[in-house]
Formats: structure tokens, sequence, C-alpha cells
């Protein structure tokens, strides 16, 4: 473990007053003592302040030489240090962290590297990176944030706080809304995948439609969302994407959605609100997903769902032998449940089916 | 849904009388309507052509006010506008669609800011966009467009027509074919991934090869297709490639071959002419898919495939505590089949034996 | 199959006694007889060296028209022609390879369009390539090559040696070792993935950690590794990554581990040394993997895993109407895993109970 961003070293740090406070923690232990940093629990100081947001690590809480922990009520009973009581732990140290380690926003106006349309308008509080690409009628809104070597293509509208980190593509017509942050890589708004299959040849379908995005989205490295073929792909507020995902032509994602990296949606299909995706979940084409649905990672998503809860699909690993015994059964398995009804009828001879028939 | 591309109101438009003669329909309805543009039937006005292609967008033909519908002639009896019917209602829909919304071509010549080597041999028709890079002995054929921040490595070649639509990179000495189009984010010709373990670490494999794409190949964006360790990589004519896809060194996909995105191809594999392959399925190395081979999304292919037709491989999800005490089970199945197989013996004794055993 | 790269042609060569010395080789042939580049058995001429690694090419050992080819000990008996005997002959082929086929480190110094900060530290006789940006306070040491349109934030460090090959995103306090390679389209150092949920809405958590990564470690095209949120994502000397990874916040990868292409790894888990991730497989959060694991392509790793060995996970595509059949008999395998038992309880009233129950 290393240290984390050596400038909070400059940080002038608030009081556990002060924080609880702000944050609307309760504090148990001194008001007047000073942190100037986050840091995990195991290699805090006194100026830093920790959190517990998971049991897995309550077991480092006993031994922490931290200024203060945030933590729930029930945790708190186990802090031998200051404690930040929260009813979210978790949310509150990522507030307070933010307010400890703020960024520095970048400064407003144009690398004279930058290659920018005469027809862009560009307010004079965004700052665009070098070697950067604004095409023709662009619009930037207000402290807009566009790192290096990113493009925007014509006639694109970013939002009003919105912050492109490095390298990000921005395809024609796309709208991204404020407060949304796209990571390195990312692609918005190239074009669907649609291709007509003709006389021995595929014929590119043209994708016509373009890609919406509302407020408070993050998208990660190197994900894709493609723009929609009639109509656009739509990312409503506060959607949040890990790297590499797949967002394909005319998906809908509701508001609040979360997907872990290489996640991949499929044409048309429409996703709920607060729902979460696990790492590599796969969603077929031209379903619906409703609200407040969970998916485990790996798993195959290959007909709507209509009900809430928590969906699983992977099976895991198991030792090599033993996995390749048990793949041989499944390819066998239609068969062994015909033999096993095929016993029930023999040895039960009354009973007029099993359920599995 | 929103309107679709706004530069559309500009076009003059086309009568469907020629609509119906330029692209082979039979039109049911007034050959001097004129429409200008296509959209989605639920959101289409007289002005537009609409399309019913799948079934399932059936029943938005009913109240559509489409200026005309481009169908089938099974479907057309249900159609109460102007119908042009058509043989394949969405290639011939593709092609209406790219007469109506063409896209403007990137004016030629090179940008200033571009970087284009003095040994490269540029056609006076190409386009090369800003901030691309230009490596020795390229040659950029006729009508070639180079979007924004693209590179092209020494030695590559880019057939005529053929766009890079912003950020790609090319590697030394690929070859890439005519009419052909890469999305943003995608890397052609980088190294395979070629490793010799020896005295406890790894060393490189040089990987020698290159890259060949043939013409009318589409690939995505941020897809990866790497270079031959030794001779090429290739991807045959008419080949589509959808986003974050790999296609690993030495890997040869045959012509028409689509693949959808986040499918992976391992090294010197070999696919087929007119394969399909689903979202994220998983192709083994060293082995032979044969033509017209389809594969279902998240599949894994473990080993050559070689009679045509359809194969699935994943399993869907379900509820979670269901789908938990299922693939415990499945973690015992070989074991449940041998207890099957002893029940069999016991039940059945005068029989031989089961298929299963 | 075409020729390797033609730049072969220009290589003085050298003759087989001598690579047998500076190999380790024993030389079953003429030592005077000289060879100018590698090449595939089944296209090599007198000039080339070809070598078999894997038995499946064994077919093409015996009509080579090779200058030489590297084996091992076993296969000598079967070659016709001169015959360099290695240990490891893959081991002994790349460096061969690397020898015959150098590849050219790019010139000193900053092309004029790069844009670099001036309190960054570069080594003079680093190479920073077109359209770069370095940040302030990056500390670029000896021959390092920074390819065209990469990016470098701020106080980032790249050791001797190490090379982005073009259009890299390294993040601000990146640490990169000596002798790297980072393929095109990687991002080292983009944010992890760190939402808190509070009051309906995503609170991004600030991830306040870097990326460590160590010496002679590869990485490969549109990969991602993302810096950790308190504390550093770590890989360490030697580690291998293909295209398309995702590593997430606070991993930690062990030395000499390799993975296949589109493999991802989720939030804090720790992955030993010496370990074999085929392609697409995910692992999950906060779990670890012992040293010396192999892990099957498309493998779901869903828990730690402690003792080294081979690991499977993936089933295998059927014919469709086979494989739907038995994903629906998985879908009620625990009931029929009841029925089993029920039955073995009635044919084997004596038996206490089954290993599957």
């Amino acid at each position: 473990m290393t240290p984390i961003d050596s400038q909070s070293a400059y940080s002038p740090g608030i009081t556990l007053g002060e924080l609880a406070v702000r944050f609307g923690c309760e504090l148990r232990g001194d008001p007047a003592v000073r942190v100037t940093r986050v840091a995990a629990l195991q290699d805090a100081t006194a100026d830093a302040v920790g959190f517990v947001a998971n049991p897995k690590y309550l077991r480092y809480l006993s031994d922490t030489r931290a200024g203060a922990v945030i933590l729930d009520a029930a945790t708190a009973e186990h802090c031998r240090v200051a404690a930040l009581v929260a009813k979210n732990p978790y949310a509150t140290f990522a507030r307070v962290a933010a307010m400890l380690h703020p960024r520095a926003p970048a400064a407003a106006g144009r690398h004279p590297s930058a290659v920018v349309h005469d027809s862009a308008i560009v307010d004079p509080s965004a700052a665009i990176g070098p070697h950067c690409v604004i095409g023709a009628r662009v619009r930037i809104h207000a402290r807009v944030e566009i790192g290096p070597g990113s493009i925007v293509l014509a006639d694109a509208v970013l939002g009003v706080d919105t912050r492109l980190v490095a390298r990000v593509t921005v395809g024609e017509r796309v709208r991204i809304g404020e407060r949304c942050v796209v990571h390195p890589g990312a692609v918005i708004g190239a074009d669907g995948f649609g291709n007509a299959m003709d006389a021995g040849a595929w014929v590119t379908v043209p994708q016509l439609g373009s890609v919406t995005i509302g407020n408070d989205v993050e998208i990660g490295s190197n994900t894709t969302v493609d723009r929609g073929a009639i109509g656009d792909t739509v990312l409503e507020d506060g959607v949040r994407l890990d790297n590499l995902i797949q967002i394909a032509h005319n998906v809908r994602v509701g508001a609040h959605t979360a997907m872990a990296s290489q996640v991949g949606v499929a044409g048309s299909t429409v996703i709920g609100k607060y729902c979460m995706l696990g790492g590599k979940a796969g969603v077929a084409n031209q379903i619906e997903i409703c609200d407040n649905v969970i998916i485990g990672g790996n798993a195959t998503v290959g007909g709507s769902i209509d009900k809430p809860g928590f969906y699983l699909g992977a099976i895991w690993v198991e030792e090599a032998a033993q996995f390749r015994r048990n793949a041989v059964r499944f390819a066998q398995l239609d068969k062994l449940a015909k033999d096993v009804r095929r016993l029930a009828r023999a040895v039960f001879p009354g009973e007029r089916r099993s359920e599995t028939e």
C-alpha cells in the first residue's frame, strides 16, 4: 500500500467538530482534533479519517491509529478512536474524501494546439486541453473540461460542469447533460451495428439517431455507447457505467442504474431505474428489464424480467477434472431427466407425473 | 424517441414512384407522393418512409402516419398507408435511408495539424483530419478519409474509399482494403499476445506478421485486431465486427462473417464464411469453425465445429436462490448421473446399459 | 499466409554455428549455413529458421525447406533439415526471432507537435512522438519511447526502456517500471468505479490512490487498469496482460501472472504469482487467488482459491435444440436431484443417504 495523493499534505484540514456539523454525523470524540486526509484504517495516522462500511473490514478497526473513523451506530461500539457516526458511512466518507482531496479544476480557455471549429460555441469558463478537436456547431457550456486528445464531433452538446477526462470521442449530435464525467477512451455515439444481408453481402443500415445522456452520468474507460439507428440511445440521469461496457443502439438505461465493467447490452433493450448489473453480464436485444433488478456477474439475460429482485446465472469454476465430468453430464441432462421420469413411473406407478417431466 | 438527423429537413426528397423504380419495389399507393426522410413507424409523419422487417414491430403498422412503408408482400396486406413491397425490406430500407440521409464526405486535403511523413504517398482526393499521424511509406488511396486523431504507422496501406472515423490506430504494414469503415478507438495491428515461459519469467515472442483486411469490412469502436506472430491475421471481404471485439494473432475470419460486440477469438483459429457470432461469444485458439455457423450470445466454443447450424451455450439467469440451488446440483452432476445409473440397474435389472453411462 | 517483415531481407543474418553458441543449442547440421529470418515451417526457405514447440505442428516438419528448425531432443529425431536442439524451443525461438528481426528504436528527442509541461523531467535519450501530451512533474527516464498520441498526466513516472506504443493514456501519479510495453488504447490509472447510493442517487467515491506497475510488464490494446480508491492498484514484475482486460481498483496481480484477452478482475482482489487466466475469465471482487492457479477461458471465479491447480468453469456450445433441452433441465436441476433422492430411498430403503442430498 502506498500513501494516497501527496498533495493532501497541503490541505489545511478540518476539525472533527466541523466535519460532524457539515456532514450530519454524531461525533464521539474531541471536536478540536484536526484531520487533513482520508486513509485506509490500517494505514491511517492521527491526521487521517478512515471508515468502515463493510463488515469485512471491521477487523482493522481495533488497531487503527486514525484520527477518526466514519461508521454506523452499531459499529461505533467497537471503535476506540474518535467516531463520526453516520447513517450511511460510505456516502459520508465519499463526501468527506471529496472535501479533503478536492480536484483542481483545469484553467479556463483553450490550449493553442486544440483545433476548434469557428462555429463552435464555447463558454469562456470552459477548458479545452491540448490536441483536442471540436467540430462545427458544437456547444460547450460553462465550466466544461475537455481533457487532452478528446474529439467532439459536429453538433454535439456538453452540459454545464461536464468533464471529458482525456482522449474521449463524442460523435455527431450527441447530447451530454450536466456534471457528467467520461473517462479516457470512451466512445459515445459511434454508429450502431446494423447490417442487412442481401444477395450474399451485408448492406450497412445507416445509423441516423444519436445518443442522449442525462445529468450526473459517469462513463468508464474504453466503454462504447452507440448511436441509435432511428431515434436515440438514452442514458438517463445518474447512470453509472464502469469500463469496457457496450451499450448498443437504441438501448435505454433508466436513471441511477449502475453497471460493472464489461457488461454488454444489445440493441433496443430497455433497462429500468435503480438496476445493478454485475461485471460481464450480457443482456439480449429487444427485451425489457424492470426497475430495481440486480443481475449477478457473468450472467446471461436472455429474456425480459418484469419482477424486481436478484438474479444469478453464472456457474463457478471447479477443479478441472471434476468440472469436465459435470460438463459432460450437462450435455446429457435431458436424457438423464427422462431416465429419472421413467424410473419414477416404475417405482411409484400410482403417481401421475413428476414436475420435471 | 427524438427526431433523427435534423439535416434531413433540407433533403429535397424523392417521390414514391421514383423510389419504387430505383429500389425495385412494387408500389401500392400514389407515385407522386414525396418523402424526405426515414422514420420509425410510430414517429413517422407524411414526409417519412418507415419499414417493417421484424414481426415484433407489426403492431405499429396499423396506426402509422408514415408517407409509405417498406415491407414484404405478406405484411403489405396489413398496411393502410402507401406500401413499397420489397423482397428484402430491411436491406431495401437500408438503401433508401442511405439515399435520403447521405453522409457528407470530408473535404480532400490534410489538416495543417496532421503530421504526415514525407515518404507517405497520399492521394490528393484523400482527407486527413486534425491531429492525425501518418508514418513512413504509408499509402493512402483515393477518397480515403482519416478522421481526427487517427494514427497510421509505417508501411500501412489504406484502400480506395476506406474511412477511419476518428482516433483509430493502424499498425505497421497493416493492409486495409477498399470501402472499409473503422470506428473510433479500434486498434488494428498491435502485437499479438505471445509469451514463452523460461527460467521463471516470460520471454516476449516477437510478432512479425501483420494484418490483412479485405474490402467492405467494418470494424467497431475499441475493437482490437492483433498482428500475426508469423504470417498475417486476416479478415476477408465483407466481415462485420461490432465494438470491443478481440481478434487474436493469426486468426482468419471468412468473408461476410459478422460478430456482435465483445466477442473474443483466440489465436490461430479459423472461422468460415457467413458465420454469425452473438455478443460475448468466446472462441478457443487453434480451432476451425466451418462456413454458415451461428453461435449464440455468451457461448463458449471450445472445439472445432464442422457442421453448419445454430449452436447455443449460455444458461440464462434465474432468481438468485433458485439459481444457487441448481448451481450446487451442477457441481454434483456426475455423482447424480451415477446414482441414476445405479437406480436403473436395480429397477430395470434386465437392461444392459443406459445411454448416459 | 504472407511473408513476414520485408525488412528482414536486409538482415546480414547469422550462421547456425553462431546461433547454437549464442542461444545454448545443440546443432545437428552444417554450422556455416547462414539464416536471416524466422518463418513458419510450411513457408520457410533455406534462409529461414523455423521451430516446433507444439506437437500439433509436427506434421509440417517432414516437408519443411527451412534452413534450420529449433526443437527439442525428442522432436529432433523427425527433423530432416538442420536442427537446433533446445531445452525450451519456444523461448529459444522468441530470442532468435528478436535477434534476427530487431525493432528499430525511435529517435531520441521530442516531436515539435508534442506538448510537454515545463516541469516534466525528460531524459535526453527518451523519444516523445507527435501529438503527445506530457503533464506537470512527469518523470521520463532513459530510452523511454512515447508513441504518437499518448497522454501522460501529472506526476506519472516511466522507467528506463519502457515503451508506450501509441495513443496510450497514463493517469496522474501512475508509476510504470522498466522495460514495460503498453499497447495502443490502454488506459492506466483512470478512476476506479466507486459509488455510494444515498437518498436515491449515487455519490461518487473519490479515487485517491494510483497504479504501481513493476518491471517487464506488458499491457495489451484497450486494456484498462484503474487507480486505487485508497492505496494503489498493483501489477508486479513480469505481469502480462492481453487486450481489452479490466483490472479494477486496488487489485494486486502477482509477478509473472498472465491473462488472456477480455479477462475482468473486480475490485480489491489479490491474484498470486505465476497464475494464468484464460480469455474472458471473470474474477469476483475482494477474493484471493493463490500462486500457480490456471483458470480456463470464460470461467467465473466467484470465491477465493487457495490450492494451486487447473480450474474450469465454462460449458461448451451444443447444437441449439439440444442445448435448449439441457438448459431447461438445468433450471429444474434441484428438483431432479430431489426426485433421485426420493427414488433412492424407495429402491434402496436400507441406505442412510446419498451424497447428493
